[in-house]
């Protein structure tokens, strides 16, 4: 079905390998971090994470993760290649 | 059991490749950018994604995204090749 | 399973291809316009789609959109052919 | 694993076909009129359906649909071949 | 995996065909009848269905069905065969 | 994948038949009982339960039941062998 | 789909047992304890779960559990490798 010109989701997600992304999840929980590893369920697993949420537009950090942490792709809205910009 | 006149949706999201696309998630978020890929579970990724929250028919820009952003399909309510209009 | 004078779900949704169709979503967002497509999960295409919001037995006009939209099949509640009459 | 004896839900719902049928969605909408179809989802088609909203234990009609209606199979709590015996 | 002494859910909803059964869904709705059908899904049909709300621990009966109704499995909580003792 | 010194959760529950569990439910339902079945999507049976709700750390027993009760694995978040230690 | 650098999931839950695991539920409820097993589902079995909640910061011990529990997977949302590290 995709025309060879399109991407998939999941090569997007391959190509952020060992890169900085950033993830929301459905109860609005931010995190930030090195992305390690997925699976075909969107599982993934970030190295190092900062969690944040955001308050009035301000982002607050709540914890800093040191190591590798799964995030269970069934929760996951939104993951973004390159990490957040305003942090 | 589609007729031939009939169009699938994979096909409509495939012909919105590298075009304008809007999309509403569950949670009422938003997004206007480019369509550059997605799959058959209708995960689909955007490129330089605008986020937008309607308070009281008013448009408000929430965040300006640079890069690709994927957007899981189990949150995805409504996608509209095209864009949004009154933006 | 189905007696052969049976109507299957997606032959209903088949016959109403270029027809009139009236969608309501979970959270109670109703579109009416114009069937184009559908697939197996009952992922939908209207094209001239109207948004509509109902309160107190009073349909509200929120948004007339031009072109396709895909709705998806895990938040469509109801779909009635012919559209919506009171409107 | 069914003893002979036993009914397959889908066997009843088959039986009901051009009967009378009563349904309940999760949101406690409430529909009746004609079964005409169904698929392995427990998708059904309603034909003139009458929607009602039960307060205070009085029913309540809010709207009568001429001609065909889909209601989505993940929504439905509750069918009852025969109709609403109190309406 | 399951040891020769156990028992599969699905043997002892098997084993309460044509039995009392009480049956309570996601929204706390209470059902007892006599259970007649099931398939895989635990979709079942109950026959001469009462339906009951408990308030402050008293059974409150809502309502009485006549013949047979389907209760979908995706919201069925607890299945008792035997049905509930205290009303 | 699993390492051989590792214990997959269906024989965690495989060893716990026959046995006393403590299960919680997504409504944070609590059921004491003895273990007597289950399949691969833990649907569970429990044996006499008895059901609890914890308010302010007090576990307050809600009802005893007697004979079987079928859990569905789908509401399920947590399920300990060898069942609950202070009541 | 992965290059060879990357980790699926299952293997950093496969790399974390018989080891401190932190894992986060739906409902915000916390255990630490040791991961003994899990499969495919992300339904895990942790070994003396401690169980946490969150107030403000600061981590309230609601219980300690002895010997194993499961933790259904279709709950968790968070799985945290060598555990909370400031408890």
């Amino acid at each position: 079905m995709s025309a060879p010109t399109d991407i998939l989701p999941l090569e997007v997600i391959d190509k952020t390998i060992n890169q900085p992304v950033w993830i929301i999840l459905q109860s609005n929980r931010e995190f930030t971090g090195t992305l390690i590893g997925f699976d075909d369920f969107v599982n993934v697993i970030v190295e190092d994470a900062k969690e944040w949420i955001v308050n009035e537009d301000q982002n607050e950090l709540v914890m800093e993760h040191k190591g590798r942490m799964l995030l269970s792709g069934n929760n996951i809205v939104m993951l973004v290649p390159g990490g957040k910009k305003d942090i």
